[in-house]
């Protein structure tokens, strides 16, 4: 009943090509210079789209059903999770993107982005384990010792070993001031690491043989509050073979991704050992963050693939009723995908993945640009976009993939409601991206309160007006890109009640700014194929663009 | 952890008998004037809110669990669930508004609303079992020969038999015209029946000592489509003890609503008895389909409640980060109702419930005046009212409570997505009720293609000038309201070509009659209690409302 997912591997490479024309901007980037074009890039992608519909997406369904379990302290992951995770990493997928002096095979950050997309269509669970590796390596890389990068660097970036983010305690969720978890020194160079953290996914699990914890915590002479954490690095196995005091006391039940173990780790006394500087473990922290919060945009547009996929599908074959249209007279039914609102409801989520899309694989594109361009002006353009999508990114496709699979679920009716079909586990699996790495309202409140406020709107209107001298000529998109700038004008010079008052709103204004630049995307997608010019765009014109002003018009009134 | 869902007994009596002034309209009926007066309600209602909270309640969490399970064609209902089934019928909770001559209490319709969304609150999957009671009894009353009437409404008015509505097939779920189910006269005054049925609420359980199928299939001589189709009686137990042909072959894994058995059911040549004339089955079922519906917008309006109730209790109990407005500067964070983004969440569900509450209170009265006023034109007043409001408040709310749930669940962050807490089963649950007893898209084209464009919106008009006329002086509401009118206009204008492109948002043109019909009702609140104006009212206006605006101006588009 239920097809595992199939990744559209000629799609994204012509999108990444051709309708971004990603090699021009590797072209600039010496490090990537050798490493990129587009040959490779159609081939790995090929590939790639091969592994995850052969050998990942194939176990999703044992994965719901059986799930991660839990047995005195250790957990057992679904049947064929292992063996499919030793093929990735052996296969060399996650070092793709990672530096060649590192290991790494040292491609273009959009392949690593289009791999892990496509993994969490595919199956939303596994991909949680090797998902954090990236993050991991990002973090070690810049703050951790020359030793410490030496004893775990080359297995991370193989994925020969995974890693975890042990920041959440019972009391302290996305308030990580709170944290209470110390690391007292041990008089060597180590710490030892007293606490319980809750929700970390992948504590605990079968598919490697050592996994490394990045955890948050407080050294002896630490100030409360967020400039009191450290972050230290504890192995469930240590250097010399024995076995770290780390204990999974349990699993959480799940709502869905059921084949990640969500793990409870108390920390006994645990052995780690700093990275970065005391006190200073929230900016090393962040590295991983940022990282994962744009994974988590990935796993939103992935989730909303597959569920498209899964509806669309159904909706060709099912017959029901007559459409105001009919196509076949002498059948008893019209398929269901001849229902205008089976139609609408298609075509808006085709139109949130396909922007998504181009908007990933341009921030992915910006990550290149920001770790290699020779141009410091260039650079730093790069990382004020990375840091203005990344939030909207995060925030907006997640939101949308929960509220997208359920609308993909409708269509099959009755059917969509039983497990049969696949579609309700997309439902469940998706509804945690809108919680983790910080809530979606956390994610507004960032853009909006520290990113957009504290500048009075200068980052993001000079990201607008980029993106304007690159659209065509749309009108539309163009009105309402100006209705924005007016709007960040207004914000520059709101006074202290009118702030107060848009508290509220910073939800509505993320939304006006992710539609702003899904109109850009658009507008760009429209250009370069006419027949998703015809289809989809005229859909997003028509069903998801008016959206834009209504949330212009939200802001508006807040600031009275 | 979890807290059993607790009903306000006081609170809906107040709506009920002041806000709405229901004793005015009871006294104008002879056979409510000695059921009705304040007094016995607001008794009713706190033993309703008691038998609730004390016995349904507790069960909600166990019956997710456990579920209904199925062996070998016998289903068992999680336990406690059959103790509390016979506590209730035999109470009499069944029988409350059910007329004094069949055995019912004859008490106005409003009570058995206000009870069934409260146990629909407190524990959605028992009370689907009394759900189709109602339906059923007034099914048969309606149209069932009186030797029919005799053998079998006794026991379902007093519940102590339980009712299905056996319509669905695998190919025919909204299109029951492909409908394929066979009865063949047996030479008696019955008949045989031959099919399978899907998706059968209830269709086999241990709650009761005798289940009555209704069944829709064909005679022999039936024509196709929708109006070949008969309606028949068909028990799990015949009157002479046998049991009938009726297997339950196996019941469905779904998404939520667990302790509901969804059984698939093959009559083998079963017996059964007509409803009502040959080929005249669906308007039958549908006396029940309607009665349904509202049932299924009452379960919408209590789970929202409860989930509301959950993250309520939570967001004063939690503390995380400072609010922008602290409220202890000594704790080390703020209660996270006081930021601004949970409470713009919970006071929006608020306002969602307690308008819904208050629509469906007077639609309660209405079928009251619709069942016994003396005039004739009051009567049909009332008809109109309840055959318009209907889809609307079936599909309004049933998405409100999904997506409300889950905003709800988003209050607890990563602890909403683990089952601890309770708040992702009503999630789960309630993504049913946008599916069963009509889609939401076919209740959106049943407003729309049925109810409105037939008579150019003039029933719809007539509805809205009643509520103008009642309604408080509200410039905004009222320029709403003369929004709607104007597009009702337009609408009875429509050519060819404009009528199809409605199709598409027909469902835009349901959410903006319902967010009109919420802000009369909004003003009804706000004139009776100052407190409810200034906290839940004022929410309303801010966050509710201005979609009324975007709604038409979605229709509006379509037209050109």
């Amino acid at each position: 009943m239920t097809q595992p997912y199939r990744p559209d591997a000629a799609l994204s490479a012509r999108w990444l090509l051709d309708v971004l024309d990603a090699p021009a901007t590797w072209r600039e980037l010496s490090a990537l210079a050798e490493h990129a074009d587009a040959d490779l890039t159609r081939q790995v992608l090929e590939e790639a789209a091969t592994f995850v519909h052969e050998v990942v997406a194939p176990l999703n369904r044992v994965g719901d059903e059986t799930g991660a379990r839990w047995h005195d302290g250790a957990v057992t992951m679904p049947p064929g999770f292992r063996d499919a995770y030793q093929a990735f990493w052996r296969a060399g997928w996650p070092a793709l993107s990672a530096p060649p002096a590192l290991g790494g095979q040292g491609l273009p950050v959009a392949l690593e982005f289009v791999l892990y997309e496509w993994l969490s269509a595919a199956n939303h669970g596994w991909t949680m384990a090797p998902g954090l590796l990236h993050g991991a390596v990002e973090c070690l890389r810049h703050h951790a010792s020359p030793a410490l990068q030496a004893r775990y660097l080359p297995q991370l970036v193989s994925g020969e070993w995974l890693a975890t983010m042990a920041l959440t305690e019972p009391h302290a969720g996305s308030d990580l001031g709170l944290v209470r978890t110390r690391a007292t020194p041990a008089g060597d160079d180590g710490y030892r690491i007293e606490g319980t953290k809750i929700f970390i996914s992948g504590g605990e699990h079968d598919l490697t043989d050592n996994i490394v914890h990045l955890v948050l915590a407080r050294l002896p002479d630490a100030p409360p509050g967020p400039k009191g954490l450290s972050l230290l690095l504890a192995p469930k196995w240590l250097p010399d073979g024995r076995r770290n005091a780390i204990v999974c006391e349990r699993i959480e039940a799940k709502m869905g991704l059921h084949a990640s173990p969500t793990c409870v780790l108390r920390f006994d006394g645990a052995e780690g050992w700093l990275v970065g500087a005391p006190h200073q473990g929230l900016a090393a922290m962040f590295v991983m963050m940022n990282a994962a919060r744009l994974h988590v945009a990935l796993q939103g547009i992935g989730l909303l693939d597959a569920a498209w996929q899964k509806a669309h599908a159904y909706a060709h074959e099912r017959r029901q009723m007559r459409a105001p249209q009919r196509r076949d007279p002498a059948q008893a039914a019209d398929p269901i995908i001849d229902h205008p609102a089976v139609q609408r409801l298609l075509d808006t989520q085709r139109a949130w993945i396909d922007t998504g899309r181009l908007l990933a694989y341009r921030t992915a594109l910006a990550l290149d640009v920001a770790h290699h361009h020779p141009d410091g002006a260039r650079r730093q353009a790069a990382q004020r976009w990375c840091a203005l999508i990344t939030p909207v990114l995060k925030a907006a496709w997640t939101e949308q993939a929960f509220h997208g699979a359920s609308d993909c679920l409708q269509v099959f009716g009755g059917h969509g409601y039983v497990r049969e079909w696949g579609i309700e586990q997309i439902v469940r699996d998706a509804r945690v991206t809108m919680i983790y790495e910080g809530t979606n309202e956390i994610q507004a409140q960032d853009l909006l309160l520290r990113k957009t406020l504290p500048d009075g709107g200068a980052a993001l209107a000079a990201l607008l007006r980029e993106l304007q001298a690159d659209a065509p000529a749309d009108a539309a998109w163009h009105a309402g890109a100006q209705r924005l700038h007016a709007l960040l004008t207004r914000l520059a010079a709101a006074d202290e009640a009118q702030r107060l008052a848009l508290w509220p709103v910073a939800g509505d204004f993320l939304r006006a700014v992710a539609l702003t630049l899904m109109g850009w995307a658009r507008a760009r997608l429209g250009r370069h194929d006419a027949a998703w010019d015809s289809e989809v765009g005229a859909a997003f014109d028509r069903w998801v663009w008016p959206e834009q002003a209504w949330r212009c018009e939200m802001v508006e009134r807040a600031l009275g």
